[in-house]
């Protein structure tokens, strides 16, 4: 049966106060990520392994981690007083104390709800519980929670230290001041969060993403582009305001005039095409895993598939800072 | 009728060789912003005006373009020396000599077919005649010129002394060494032109703009977002990686391992809508033209207008560097 949680101390309103301590569940590729962000920002970190063999492998992924961000300018302290602040075990006891704990395991229903059990076992009833899913409606599995109303999902990017985007979302059982409590805690690790207060199918960026992929597979299928074109015209268009303005102001920037017009031309002519591109298809068919295993949409060796890593966190380091010139409240006033 | 090409000098190979003159007619906000462009590349400009109040309103539009670009460090001469390589005026026989003519007259294609007229009247038969539309298919335009086969499509991103991004876009009767020209000569110009050897409805980026828009709106009208915070969204987590990757190299490098599901589960539910969105057809309704008469999708004064013009060539200027710290092909080897 699930419970009502009852408010105490931790909820000052809505704002985290004081030092507060963190636990993450799964420690794979995202979140051995996430764990480096939260260290970061100066939380004390209990990082639980569910799967003994990470616990060996997330050690040495944050410690490369940290090292890109102490070779990039990212630190603050020295990278041991890091590390001081990290606990990685496979025993879900170290999360007693935690107020906020992110679950990052596998994106299977089951898996989640035994993990959420070992987690709410643990910590007191009004901890925030979060999951990274970007596969599963946060209300299917806030179902499984026996305090649901502190269950939200908190969808990171990658590299999750490097990064300024956050989604949080509400399921349909989360209460409000839950979520804004996370929100407020998200401005400490220098996030830049967006807060949903509906669970919808797919996070916003994810949709978008898809809705661009629809139609450039299209274009691609038709021969009226290629691949090289597309990311080409992107980087050099899109890149060129996104950061900035995003798709509204953009809009505004540009007129409005002919707009009605556009959408009128345009919108008819789009894909609406609901099966997997056959370019898809064919990555599955050969099991292409882009640079994990150097056979994607291009081609790639170890030697460069090492080096987009790198350009990646530089390139987010750097975008970080030219966006951190440019704030929109700033320009505004 | 329509006549064939006499190759001759002009085109060594598709190189441009030597110093080229060039030609813009019409000079509304986007002309203007291209003559900036071919100024700074060191073009000598023969700028006509068909609108002769543009005369005078173009040369003072210029003159603070390239004010900004001083300002900006975009400049590499005392900013005099580019004055003196333009002409602006009303007499298309300055045009004679160009050996590039970019047409940036209004969207109607009457306008647009007596434009190419006096142009051709004037410059050799294999002078390359761009237009700079978005709005009207190349090949339609095409069958105004009487030597087609030198005609194409030259898509500029404002402000164009600034961005990096240029298409260029074939008509079904061009001759492929006329693009290939322009594509190579669009590289002094500072750009990253992509070449689009069909014409097709709507240019690439445009395309896929339309397409998160109408996925947007549909979210938006859902209530299941808002413009704010999908502008937040997409300016932190597209702006994190699309100048330096584009799509589909981003794909790689996330891995493709869960995208057949994702493709499946997420475009059956994508937005297939055709109608112009309920937002747009309320700016259409109150005549709203965005900052340039301080009434759009957000509110702006007139002073908040300016402001994001400077902010959008600053960061331009920006992006640009930032960009150059990327090349693909240094990543890649």
């Amino acid at each position: 049966m699930q419970k009502t949680t009852q408010p105490n101390q931790t909820f000052s309103g809505t704002q985290p106060t004081g030092s507060i301590v963190v636990g993450v569940v799964g420690l794979g590729l995202m979140g051995s990520s996430i764990v480096v962000s939260l260290l970061l920002a100066g939380h004390e970190v209990k990082a639980i392994a569910p799967i003994p063999a990470d616990q060996l492998t997330a050690h040495d992924r944050i410690k490369e981690h940290l090292a890109h961000c102490e070779q990039f300018d990212l630190l603050t302290e020295p990278l041991d007083d890091y590390f001081a602040r990290l606990s990685i075990s496979e025993d879900y006891q170290e999360l007693k104390g935690c107020q906020f704990v992110l679950e990052c395991v596998s994106e299977i229903p089951a898996i989640k709800k035994e993990v959420y059990q070992r987690i709410e076992a643990v910590i007191s009833e009004d901890a925030v519980v979060a999951t990274n899913t970007s596969a599963i409606p946060i209300s299917t599995l806030q179902r499984y929670l026996e305090y649901p109303a502190r269950f939200l999902g908190v969808h990171w990017a990658e590299p999750a230290f490097a990064t300024r985007f956050l989604e949080i979302t509400c399921g349909e059982n989360t209460e409000i001041q839950y979520a804004e409590w996370t929100y407020a805690l998200a401005h400490r690790w220098q996030k830049e969060p967006t807060l949903l207060k509906k669970d919808i199918r797919g996070f916003i960026t994810n949709r978008l993403m898809y809705a661009i992929y629809r139609e450039t597979f299209a274009l691609i299928e038709r021969g009226e582009t290629t691949m090289e074109d597309a990311d080409k015209a992107l980087r050099y268009d899109f890149g060129s305001w996104i950061t900035l303005m995003g798709i509204f102001r953009r809009m505004d920037f540009m007129g409005l005039e002919n707009q009605k017009e556009i959408f009128d031309r345009v919108l008819p002519t789009l894909s609406n095409q609901d099966e997997v591109p056959a370019i898809m298809q064919k990555m599955v068919d050969i099991n292409a895993r882009g640079i994990h295993n150097s056979k994607g949409l291009f081609p790639y060796t170890d030697e460069e598939a090492k080096k987009w890593e790198a350009a990646f966190t530089k390139f987010n380091r750097d975008i970080y800072r030219l966006a951190e010139q440019y704030p929109i409240d700033k320009i505004e006033t």
